[in-house]
């Protein structure tokens, strides 16, 4: 864990390890020393989302805490097809017990009638921080949070472009007066190529670290306007077609998203005021910029096919093909 | 013109005349003769839009009513850059003069507030033909109005795709009692392909017989969500990016769509949640089924950058992957 002192509210400057010099054995047996030293006799709890930081934080801490860490997967009902099974059986197979928390109702009561991004995402955090989280960190006396906050996050909060959910401490927030607890964040000098790099040397699975990034308030980022439980069925049906044709495509990130806009369509010879879903594939090496992938259109138009007739209320589909900057990997 | 009698509130089918069929200099002096005999010492008008469709029939209308027509451009302030300056004088170096009228403020004003597209047709409808047509028609004296229906806006109507604002007398509504005149459709029989071939019989220059079709509704079928000046103005550039570098694609259609969804960008460094121009560019042969064009990535980066670059507010560009149907060349 890298300490980080607040100065005048200003976080000190995060020194990168980047992929070339990043020894992944020595990283890891320091930092599960540096975990183990920090929690003590106390409990941790981290929360596994099954995205790559989360999956190596969650390796990392298992290794460092064994029984004294509890990892819970909360299922917001905002995951993608089958994944919270997945992710369970995942670490399973490593000998890593995950609890499961079912939070669907809490999540979709909490966002039911906001349309602005930024309260999308604290509708997300405040549920999962105080709600589910600070509830559970209660019940379990854990006074530690393992969080897998990556370089990348800091810089684009910084920046001012994302409101990152697990970087309350570089914004100058105590979580220990907030939420009644301490953040560990092993992985916040590396960006995601390092993570990787981590997750293969941990042993972990290529599903897992090797999963194309997936953002924290997980399909609700996908969805332009209301989140409801219907609209999340619609993106994460086109995400499961986009995700299973593009499995190969060797691109850094593909997602789906679903619009607000209605557009005119046809079904059966008649009008039909549809929905569009906007497909973007990056090609990135760490996410800072990218450039849309030059996908053959014979995929193009399998994508556009399958999720107009296996997504219904679907008429139109495009392809993003603009870059970051001043575009954004995701949408919201 | 062909005759159409209403039975029963439905009308009569009517014959197409396929590209392999037509005889363009025997349709030509046909429909000259029957303009001709049907406004006899009458005085008729026509509305010229710049395109295909319009420039035909003012042609005809010119050579079988010399001065007996009268040709109006309406200004609407919903058409592209420099586009009343071009068709003027195309029409200028025809010998024919058009008159140009502007009613940017009357149709700014019928449609401000309204984002359900149904009702901007509608409002565009009303305003052109009740206030600036019907205006022009009783100060003028005319009774016969020439218009550039084709038959594929009847099928489109009748299959409740489209409300066509010429397609009255189709639809069992009785033009004289409720405008005050009487309409003449000499196209009413062909399809895109074969206006085509009687505009480049007739002379007109390459610029109007082989345009790209545009609109009725001009811009304002470009603008999801409300039409005002300002959000007219972002999608006219963004299609004069669009149209000088898709010009020489040889595709059958290509245009700019304005999204009333906001994404997130970034602009010096800074998040910019900003607007999104989604561009689609069709292979067809007349419109009733469509495919996107196989673009080259080069080109469609290069259409991405030029219009975030030159069009303000605009942090993304999307391109439609989606074939006609269940999609429809238009989005509204």
């Amino acid at each position: 864990m890298i300490k980080k002192k607040a100065k005048k509210g200003k976080p000190d400057v995060i020194k990168e390890i980047t992929l070339h010099d990043l020894d992944t054995d020595y990283f890891i047996s320091k930092n599960i020393e540096k975990i183990k030293s920090t929690v003590g006799d106390g409990m941790a709890i981290n929360a596994l989302s099954g995205g790559v930081d989360s999956s190596v934080v969650t390796m990392l801490g298992h290794k460092a805490l064994g029984n004294k860490l509890r990892t819970i997967f909360v299922e917001n009902g905002l995951m993608r097809e089958g994944e919270p099974e997945q992710v369970y059986n995942l670490f399973k197979n490593l000998g890593v017990e995950v609890e499961i928390i079912d939070a669907r109702n809490e999540f979709f009561a909490a966002l039911k009638g906001i349309t602005n991004p930024e309260e999308k995402r604290e509708a997300i955090t405040q549920t999962f921080y105080k709600n589910i989280f600070g509830r559970f960190v209660k019940e379990s006396n854990a006074n530690f949070l393992l969080q897998g906050t990556i370089l990348t996050d800091i810089d684009e909060t910084i920046a001012g472009i994302k409101r990152q959910h697990n970087v309350f401490e570089q914004l100058g927030i105590d979580p220990q007066k907030t939420f009644g607890y301490s953040i560990i964040e092993p992985l916040i000098r590396l960006r995601k190529d390092g993570v990787r790099k981590v997750g293969e040397a941990l042993g972990l699975p290529a599903e897992l670290f090797d999963r194309i990034p997936f953002p924290g308030p997980a399909l609700a980022a996908r969805v332009i306007g209301q989140v409801t439980p219907e609209r999340i069925e619609t993106v994460r049906k086109a995400t499961a077609v986009v995700e299973r044709l593009l499995k190969n495509s060797g691109a850094f990130q593909y997602l789906a998203i679903l619009h607000e806009d209605r557009v005119t369509g046809m079904r059966n010879g008649k009008r039909d005021f549809g929905q569009q879903i906007e497909i973007r594939c990056w090609e990135s090496r760490d996410a800072r910029t990218a450039s849309p992938t030059k996908l053959e259109f014979d995929i193009l138009y399998q994508l556009a096919d399958e999720i107009i007739n296996n997504v219904p209320g679907v008429v139109s589909v495009t392809y993003n093909i603009a870059s970051k900057p001043p575009s954004t990997i995701e949408a919201i």
